[in-house]
């Protein structure tokens, strides 16, 4: 499975598209962008936080999201119109303060619906399953190609 | 299940436990609480747009969490640590512009876990399922009482 | 929402397109179909049973799996190729033993999607969400109709 | 994260305490157990199957939901009480004739609560994400230990 946008070509695709993601500060960028994945990191601003600096559920839940996006596009092409069907998410542990890196993996790549997982991790956490703060998976309604 | 916080009650509590709710602007607010059940409102602002001025999906994933955590709160008091531990949501329709009304119902309200699930639809759309626009559920982790 | 097929109807179709959803003996049935709804019952039996009588998580996941694709055809008549694409589901409480009943209700039937929500309770359990003893929402794929 | 009970222990717990896993025949088997992860094998006999010969989505919901729980019963030990709280799986392709292998890996073991993450995929399928016939999530509640 070979990205078809390299990871500069999606965010300015994003900026032009969506400059909605911006609100409120920059916060989402994309590291890097490979066969079938991607990874998308935030770094949190007061607006995703919750006392104490942990970065909230609902922050986690649009990174989740947002990196879904991304490597679906990667493989299909610009195409604002793919929507989110449907998400899963669960919360594992508290994030550590500093950036959060979301990995996101295709699971399926249909004419109609992609899937993929999506994988939390602070940046600096141990590697493997022990070190994500939150696992998701998500749907997306893509159009016929 | 009768409700032991008013809405006006468990406004407050937010305000002081989880200013960054209302970072951007104050958008949410709690219409009612009742046996078992919450409606709470957004009101969306330019941050919570997609183009077309759609509600984008994170916004709604973040009033559904924030829905859940208001029915649970009204039910066991203010306990700041209730977490959210696992959310699914189902985008079902574009949301017309204007407010959205997430209504949240409890399925359980046990020992360790609440669960709860949640509607959300346009103000003003038809009644019932076919006005929905998202559907979720969401499982807290609360402490023991 | 009007259905297209009564219950009769959609149990000849069962039990002529799905023989195997009856191996082991008859569990399932079909009680009501109605404006965007269904029950589907299950009469467990041994094999759906764990120890002390309760009825299984799978047990419990294949009924609802079943009342959705139920509520489905009875609303866009006999397709055998409906699929399921996505189940979540939560589990409340113990069933107490006696037969299950699942009550699902369509969220959207869509060119492509089909949401329905399911709530299973006991037979003679108490009414609304205190009886429940599962609460899932499934996801089918349609064929253009 | 170290196993506590091999496959064959597992094994014969299960056989004791949920002899209803085999009602119908013995179609679920332990093929490995290592440090996180599990391993079950579903050999679906005619029960399984849907017309075509391919497993059913209940089948394949009640290998991930026993596969979640072989790989947590591994890492905490004997304990009968741990129960489903939360499933979710998407559906990805339709399986091949043949053994399915769904690979469990835990993504949290905490108190309170064990989050595994479920592949499902035909055993000479291909390797990797494209192989998956399904992707599940299934959370756990553990007993204190």
């Amino acid at each position: 499975m070979t990205p078809v946008m390299t990871a500069d070509e999606i965010s300015t695709f994003l900026d032009r598209e969506f400059p909605q993601i911006h609100a409120g500060g920059r916060a989402y960028s994309i590291d890097s962008v490979s066969d079938g994945q991607a990874i998308v990191r935030l770094s949190a601003t007061e607006m995703h936080l919750r006392p104490g600096g942990t970065v909230s559920g609902p922050s986690m839940m649009a990174l989740a999201d947002l990196a879904a996006y991304v490597v679906i596009l990667a493989h299909i092409g610009p195409v604002a119109l793919a929507v989110t069907t449907n998400l899963n998410i669960n919360f594992l542990r508290k994030p550590q303060p500093g950036d959060l890196l979301c990995t996101c993996r295709i699971l399926k790549l249909g004419k109609r619906l992609a899937v993929v997982d999506c994988a939390i991790a602070g940046e600096g956490s141990i590697k493997g399953a022990e070190g994500f703060v939150a696992h998701a998976s998500a749907t997306y309604s893509v159009p016929p190609r």
